[in-house]
């Protein structure tokens, strides 16, 4: 029976949501937006408040799709994906991380966002920013090393996601660049046997929060992944870190549609 | 007369939701969750918001009927447990501890119970999770205090729950694994004298949550349990944690019925 | 005129608390509980909420009776005190401190308050515990000094109450008991001038909430209590306390009767 | 226009505040609690809720006239002073300093300031409380030093007030008084330059709130009191400082009057 | 179509404005006020409260209104400025910086604004004040310094703000004139290459709020102004940094008209 509603609930809201969409956007160019360097990458979380429940489903279905259109007109020039965190994070509910060549257009998106019927259900927001940069290879990394780094992770769902803010010690920035340079290259070198289930992301955050890093990974199999943290504690660049979480955000990879089931019921 | 109300209480509650429960749902295999490793054990509290006690006795109830669904309905893949720490513990009213062999299965739960009508009435979440391991034992552990590790605690009810979340200190990840192992030696044997009266768990939560550790303490001598502690405290290893507590929370066993009860009243 | 209103308060308070105590329970051992060791002490603080002066006198009063019934149904089995912190702490209002064998009486207690109709409008509580134990003489501590310690304070009505919560540092637990009973015997010789004019308690909470101790004073002049504190900050042992205070607790020792009459008003 | 607006509220305002006032109260000896030792200071801050603006003016006044009467009331046992921190400090919209002779006076004026008609709209209360004592004059304190500093800050108005509260470390305490007392002869010294602009008081607040002094100034010259903290900051005694502001309190001297004007408008 | 109304909007809100402000008023002299030393420096950030997005367009556009009228009122005597904070900082919605000779002026502006039809929906406001004082060069500062520090930067829009306040430790503040007066002229030297791309402005708030410095920030390319960010973390100066941002507060820099557009949608 509930399994019934489910699919009827399902049916309807993506009826709903198709009928609302009909002009198709271009999208950006998201493969370039997600790897390349120079691009801004921000994490915007929010709770939903209380009175979102409340509200008749049939509201709710119709607040979501304005939710749809918000995303779907700024995938021009935005790569925008969302995430679940109620749950598995007492943070907040919803976790959108979004990436942009002009931060101006994503503040453009987060306040239609905000204003949106839908957006003034979300409260508490967490907002923070970085910029991904190309990989500064330490000048003595060993070739097999860099080698092993271009290799991406193995290919399949990926369903959680953990994001974790870093701030490093005044200490870490004092040191020469050769300094750090070889404690970077232990803690890669100490990630490597992770690199195939565990994916992982970097952004520079330095002057645009209170950060200095925010480091993002999916994967299927959280136990490698809490080995992979295991790891990177005990090299020496961890004892630089004054900050690292706080929050740590933990959740599950789901689609725009997917979200919005799960919202709509 | 107030205790015939409580005991009229008692049975409407007790109809009612053995009614709303009447297709039995098959139980995961809780013995299995409870002691095997690989495990994950998520720690969720919660409050009751200032609507609940303002409600109507019979809408609560009905809303509690709901929780018992909801918890039966997750019982096939999930060990739940349910302690009240309303009246001891300042940090929230209600725990759930939650074993799953993937946390998706936990979040689904969770999103479940608090997108439920008795979950519209959570508010101030609190969630952290862990995962357990094989006891790992130290090298040159004497046979003798293995096995008073294996040796299980008395039986019979032990009515008070505390939980404890630990974080180390960047100088206990660079320790040597022989020091680490020292140190965890001369803790466990502090720890002896209290194996009998005082139940452990132990949870491994690094990079899923702002924790190393989560620890789990059931007993009926508060006494004992405060020995504990201080025994443990005085060991070297105490000196690397650098959160332990923050919350601290404690509280009592309880059934899901008799939750169920005491939120009826 | 407003003298007048007031006595005529008073009166009717008096009247409908009278009336609605009829059936006298009989009161738990209130001496023993407050002297003898293994007895838990809880300090529960709380604020009435917005609502709570927004409502008629009447409705009020009906409340603070409902206060009084639940506080002398569990007088059976607990030593209840209360205290006003309003004026004097922006921590809460109202301090109850519940003397109890068992936790687990307090926990009803509390739970029976927070649920009647009075206990709706308390907000933002606080809770800890500690255990009271033998007084832990140190090996060599001079036979004056033990003396001096058995004779009570003044007796007199002591209108203030302080409440600072400790914790202490992982350099004090690992401290030999000698190390750390040389210490107390400087802390308690620091003491001695102000035993007559402050009267102390302590109680041990270590695991049982994020303290080590509770010391609990009351007092009829400040000054003598602020020159005790200040010679306790002058003594090794101080530098020992990771915590003192926040909150510092600071009220008035009221009679159950008193605060009914303040609340009413 | 807007200024005839002004004096017309101004006009009413007066009006009823008279009217209000009628049996003149026998004020406390100010001059006495605000110069000699033994004296309690309580500094208790408030904002204003939600509700207040949204209030038609004619009710404002009334419950300001209620106000004004409840300070008038207790100005026979207290002295009472009122400042505006609303638009220049984030912490709070009014703050009141009272000295007694009694902490007790000062509750009783606190509980019935919230419990009026104007107290139901003040929320988040911060509240500290300390005790003046004699100047503790360093044994080889130079008698030119004495003698600047029993000079008195120029009259005329002093527009300005900043509270500072403070908390030495534990090392502080540790010091022999000797030490102490020439760490306070330099602090004094880099002092005097400001005596004449900076008007300053000191209240001792150890054992009373998580504090050990507050410090409060008056100025017309924000920039001599700037010149003044930076010369404090730079002697040694500073480094003992634990904590220093937190808050910082910013706002301008008003008398009860003027503070009664700026809230009708 | 949206475009259509947005135009529509934007002529509405206008029209409104311009009948608003019928009587022009005389504007502070903003350029010295910006320039000069001497001058008092107030960041004031504000949330919107749920409220605010709840009202009718016109409604909102009324209230808006009022807050043009507000600004210009002051603007005789005051410098303000306006910066959109809303998704791409958490901490608020908007923040007015504004420039005074005496921070009463600022003080009457921000209790105008919060007293107004619009300030009804500001909550949670963070307000810091400061300083600005005549650059004082180190003696042995290299003339060639002095003068690239004269240089302005470049003209042209520099769409993005960032606001960082400063703490110092204790012990910079026990450095001699000159072992500062050092560290000064390396963090100067870090800083060159990007004050033409970086625009800059110091305010000492020691004092005044729990800071020592506010440090203002606006670009075109926030590449740029994080290189300086790392620049500056890498100097010795920034050991001495107790509290770097906490918030650090970014935005981008609006006229009071685009904040109003973007209200009004």
């Amino acid at each position: 029976m509930k399994s019934c509603i489910a699919t009827l609930t399902r049916f309807v809201v993506l009826v709903f949501v198709v009928l609302a969409v009909v002009p198709a956007v271009e999208a950006a160019d998201r493969d370039k937006l997600l790897s390349e360097p120079g691009v801004y990458g921000t994490f915007a979380s929010y709770s939903l408040d209380e009175n979102w429940g409340k509200q008749d489903q049939a509201v709710r279905i119709a607040q979501l799709t304005v939710l749809k259109g918000v995303v779907e007109q700024h995938r021009e020039k935005l790569a925008i994906d969302v995430y679940l965190l109620r749950g598995l994070s007492d943070h907040a509910d919803l976790l959108f991380r979004v990436h942009a060549i002009e931060l101006r257009e994503t503040q453009q998106f987060l306040l239609d966002l905000q204003g949106s019927l839908f957006g003034k259900h979300l409260t508490g927001s967490t907002i923070f920013s970085g910029l991904t940069k190309k990989p500064n290879y330490v000048p003595g990394m060993p070739d097999n090393i860099k080698a092993e780094l271009k290799v991406s992770s193995d290919p399949g769902p990926k369903p959680y996601v953990i994001v974790i803010p870093i701030r490093k010690d005044a200490d870490w920035w004092s040191l020469s660049q050769e300094q750090r340079g070889a404690m970077m290259q232990e803690h890669t070198e100490a990630s490597l046997p992770y690199s195939k289930t565990v994916k992982r992301k970097l952004y520079h955050s330095t002057g645009l929060d209170d950060l200095d890093f925010i480091t993002y990974f999916e994967t299927s199999r959280l136990e490698d992944f809490q080995s992979l943290i295991l790891a990177l504690e005990k090299v020496k660049e961890f004892r630089h870190n004054r900050r690292f979480g706080h929050p740590t955000l933990l959740g599950t990879v789901k689609s725009l549609d997917e979200i919005i089931e799960v919202l709509a019921q």
